[in-house]
């Protein structure tokens, strides 16, 4: 048993070794011509240039937050308030680096990947996935390495007191990133897209990512800033989180069920209990890497086919191996305390309900999403009578997507709370909250894979700007663009991941929240107070959309104005005389301080309101968490949805549906698709972390509102 | 004490006496021109003859309801479930009457306003004050004298067991009818303007209320069905239900807390405070009818000053007569069981909280919606870049709304929370509930004026219309316009007296909810079931709000289709040549049928989901209604305001801002205000009773479900 953290530090060393070797192969391939290199140079300037700077503001933040632990009595002495300082400084420094040489190879590969489209999809798909696997497996590689660190240190050989509100600093030094590096970069890559295409495509008339739009570039370092950046940051966090959730609600639910030790330190026998969502972690990397390993170019073979292998084999081997693992650690039938787990197979059934889970959320984000299903149809179809009716029935459809996004998670909840009891003989009992934790485990297992899936998408786009912009043949732009669509679907299919996990992450975060504060909490949901905050909290969800929404907006009207005075005073612009370059580093400027600016508001009040009305009243904060978490996980579907269904509603059109391009029914589509821009990039996938955020905060610090 | 019933029914006849006598002052009023008298005799036609089939098949519904009350064990013996199933129809009846009386007189009224406008807005504006007054105080004379007779009825006369479970099925039936009449209305109003406008102003080209647009007079129905009878239903309901919660809850809280009788019948001393909800409804109807009296045609002075003074006089008055009937109906401290009422003016206080609460909730809204403040000329500024950016600001702007309007309703529940306990000399005691009960009143007191005050615009909008199509002079309609505009903002105020009062009711009649269930039910958040509850809950808003939209998007279809197929195949329609007219009943048809299908599945679903829950689970039962609750008053709040935004941005700009009429910026803003359509008339309304007749149907069935 004791191998388990060990177990958890190779696997991750593995991933980072797999990572490198990743990186590797990607920065060995060529790049291609001089004006490739040249484009591929200025969107890694602007996109390290931005993750830099966000970096430095973000320090400050980390900094408050560093000194605040340590002087706010969230532990009864000194030493675990200067572990928990440090255990936080960890968590926000492995996701900055994860970050960075994520990004760093994203934007390397992006050219590469260009290049190797001249010569077919089968040299470009591989490369395109190796760049997005070294953020995939950075991400993973580097949580689990500082769980299992993290543990090891406070739990094991120091025998901190209260070592898991420590354990839960780590993953709040993470949210602490992904905060502002999801709202940052959702900000920047809408306010590049929306402002560049405005000017660009609606009144020059010039088409996507030309090279005479001042704004191609920044748009093209958005990709990487918001859906590289943000969305690695992102699942840092979450996968950090939904590991960390059940090591802290087990080690709460041991002493209040199983009569072990306290809190202090010695868990006894229990300690397999906290043990087995690290081992889940570590053998759910194992087979992530397995995974991505069978991802090669293979001629012939379709393209989405060769993506989803990787995926399927590593969910499948995690089942197995989940399992297999479940069946050694918990060997005859061990008790805990005066408890016994008679039957642990139920635990990794648990396991399998979370990887189903999110594998069938991600599917029901397809089939809203995907033009070929009825709803996306539907909305190209209210094309035929104008933008307002395409925005209505994507709003429609996308609300409407929310009801087998909560089945689901409903479900989810329902049975693995029924198979945690089981497992020690009692369905029904509120042990069974440690499945429901575990479910969000089994969801993440296979984060590797899932980042990599999805971090290929922004890689393949860039590619098609880059060729676009190199003036290579069409063909070359035809096989990004096959790529590209894939790219589409696959992030549809992670963000099903990303929404539920977060979902359930953040209950598994509230549970141990209230059994945190124990008997001085009541959150009957009659009490005036819960009521209260039950209103508040519902409401940030929505204030949070409305704000990132309203800074896209204005961040966009920046680039708008900006780009009307370049094409105004570069005489030859506009024509595409030769020699004649637009000043692409004033709009990645303009995106870059925009994004820095608007994202101190939204970000500050996530961790500021739950510290404010923690203060004040604990239960109403236990309603304020109830009412964000459900509320947010709403709005975080239902944006995502509208936002993906209207894009390919657009693309549907452009690929002949209705008329095609040029018809007023494409004028209409392109209206919905840029509405979509915010709630899909922006507005939606910053609630994901929001509720995650507002929910380990609430946690860390719940000692000190007592 | 016992004359409170008493004086509640004289105030509810002479409030139906002041509707009778406005109703013949109206009926007394020039109809004008052959071609306007026609004109209306089209709309009143098609309105009545949508009333009527809506209650045919409402009918069938109070029906199956009324032999449900009668056979599912809601009480422990028949008569008080013979009783419920009485009082449920009788709400139903009653409810159905004020409708059919409001709608037959507003659309009197609308022709003959029009008439007096050729003679200027002092002629104008109190006959359609008067018409709208007709339906305010039809509303709220028939549901104060429902409820003064089934109070009567079971509590005094025939002493019912479980008497308060019967008034509150009297709530019961008055939800179902506003429940299908808010649906229905809306859908069938936004179905004509939105499906009429597409073809009318955008394809052909011509001005909206033109005679040549088949869609017109459907429009001009919609305006009553919706508008008119819709919004009368709903206020009905909440009105009742402002009542009906605070006498449940207390007849409730008093065995709880006040050392009183059971449940079946005798509350001996503690009567005061069953008696005083009614003496407040009976003492705003006084103060309501006399603010009424004062809103006369004056030459000079300002249109919205002589329609505020009526509202202002009321609810001066109320505030009076509240602080006065308190100090009378608990003279000398009267004490109840071993409580002592030592401060019965908090008690006042907690109406006046009410007041000034709903008041200040329709101020947020019409910052929101004005184009006087900010919000609204930022979406006008964004229609410079097109329907995109003005529609992304306008969901901004109107998901921001839900800030101001939630920080209100949480202070009128904390302030009335505390008032209500320190009436009783113990201030955050769970008795403080009954104050929180008291604010919904408070709010809802002056009902008769509110209703009468929103009744107006829409019969002002259609003196206009008809102003239009029977082409009387520019000046006239010039006329019109300026009462209509004057219209838009009442109604903001209306709405945040309507949205503010569902929440606090529904809470109110929730809290009611688990008292009836005592412990047999565990409203703890972290119970998994309310967990799931509370995530089923939040959704239905959502599910609700798509189902809505999607109706509205297929019934405009439905409309275009036909008004396409007139323009082309009646021979010089477009060009409107003399005695060529379109076929408008068959439009009047088409939405008849589309909303009456329409509203069935979401109507269905709002009474059919709190019962399948109930049965299964009550704890998630509890979840799902506060998470209901919550959620539907936010995306009311939020699509109400983002709707009424869009709508005055528009005519912000048609009054010149921006380029004015036939930019582009105009016509970007056209498409917000054709996106808003449904936000603000279909699926924003139809929130408010869909939170109250969840909770309503929970409250009546709770004890069949234990």
């Amino acid at each position: 048993m004791t191998a388990v953290p060990y177990l958890a530090l190779i696997a991750s060393v593995l991933a980072l070794l797999l990572a490198y070797y990743f990186a590797k192969v990607v920065l060995r391939a060529d790049q291609g011509t001089d004006l490739m290199r040249e484009i591929g140079g200025a969107i890694r300037e602007g996109a390290m240039a931005f993750l830099r700077r966000e970096y430095r503001w973000v320090s400050v933040f980390v900094a408050a937050m560093f000194v605040l632990l340590l002087i706010v009595p969230i532990a009864d002495n000194f030493t675990p308030r200067l572990a928990a300082s440090f255990a936080y400084l960890m968590g926000a420094v492995l996701s900055s680096v994860a970050g960075f040489i994520g990004m760093r190879i994203a934007t390397a590969a992006n050219t590469r990947t260009a290049n190797a489209a001249r010569e077919g999809a089968a040299k470009a798909l591989p490369l395109a996935f190796k760049g997005g696997a070294v953020m995939g497996f950075s991400v993973a590689g580097l949580a689990l390495l500082g769980i299992s660190i993290n543990y090891l240190l406070w739990v094991k050989w120091l025998g901190v007191d209260q070592a898991f509100q420590v354990v839960a600093a780590f993953g709040l030094g993470a949210s602490s990133i992904a905060l502002f590096a999801r709202i940052g970069g959702g900000i920047y890559t809408k306010a590049a897209d929306v402002g560049g295409d405005l000017v660009g495509k609606v009144e020059a008339g010039i088409p996507e990512d030309d090279p005479r739009n001042p704004a191609t570039i920044a748009d093209a370092v958005g990709d990487n800033v918001g859906d590289v950046a943000g969305m690695g940051a992102d699942l840092f966090e979450s996968y950090a989180g939904s590991i960390v959730a059940p090591v802290v609600l087990a080690s709460l639910l041991v002493p209040v069920f199983l009569d072990g030790d306290s809190l202090a330190g010695n868990f006894g026998d229990a300690e397999g209990l906290l043990m087995y969502p690290i081992l889940i972690g570590a053998l759910g990397m194992i087979a992530s890497i397995i995974g991505a390993l069978f991802v090669r170019g293979r001629e012939g073979r379709s393209l989405s086919g060769q993506l989803h292998t990787g995926q399927y084999i590593a969910m499948a081997l995690t089942v197995v191996f989940a399992i297999v693992g479940t069946l050694v650690l918990f060997s005859g039938n061990p008790t805990f305390g005066g408890y016994e787990l008679s039957a642990p197979i139920f635990l990794a059934f648990t396991i399998i309900v979370g990887l189903l889970g999110g594998w069938a959320i991600g599917f029901t984000s397809e089939y809203f999403t995907s033009e070929h299903f009825k709803p996306v149809k539907g909305i190209a179809q209210q094309s035929e009578t104008g933008p307002a009716t395409v925005t209505i029935e994507g709003i429609a459809q996308g609300k409407l997507s929310t009801l087998p996004a909560v089945v689901l998670v409903v479900a989810m909840i329902g049975l693995s709370y029924l198979f945690g009891g089981m497992a020690f003989g009692d369905a029904g009992n509120e042990i069974g909250l440690y499945g429901v934790a575990l479910a969000a485990i089994g969801m993440l297992a296979v984060t590797g894979v899932i980042v990599a899936v999805d971090a290929y998408g922004p890689i393949a786009d860039n590619a098609g700007g880059i060729a676009e912009m190199a003036e290579l043949p069409p063909e070359v732009r035809g096989v990004t663009d096959s790529l590209d669509s894939l790219g589409n679907t696959t992030a549809a299919v992670a963000k099903g991941f990303a929404v539920g996990s977060a979902a359930v992450t953040a209950l598994a975060l509230f549970k141990s929240f209230s059994l945190t504060a124990g008997d001085q909490v009541l959150l009957d949901i009659n009490d005036t107070a819960v009521t209260i905050g039950l209103f508040l909290g519902a409401m940030t969800p929505f204030i949070f959309a409305a704000l990132t929404m309203s800074s896209v907006g204005r961040a966009a009207q920046a680039m708008i104005v900006e780009v009307r005075r370049q094409f105004a005073e570069i005489p030859g612009l506009r024509e595409g005389e030769p020699g004649v370059k637009p000043d692409s580093r004033r709009c990645v400027d303009i995106s870059t301080q925009a994004a820095l600016r608007e994202m101190l508001l939204p970000g500050g009040l996530a961790v500021v309101l739950p510290l404010v009305i923690g203060f004040i009243d604990v239960n109403a904060l236990g309603g304020f968490l109830a009412g964000a978490v459900v509320t947010g996980f709403l709005i975080a579907i239902y944006m995502a949805n509208s936002g993906g269904a209207w894009d390919n509603a657009k693309k549907y059109i452009e690929a002949g549906a209705h008329g095609g391009k040029g018809t007023d029914a494409h004028a209409a589509a392109v209206v919905g698709d840029t509405i979509g821009d915010p709630f899909k990039d922006t507005s939606g996938p910053a609630m994901n972390i929001l509720i995650k955020v507002m929910t380990i905060v609430s946690l860390v610090f719940v000692p000190a509102f007592l």
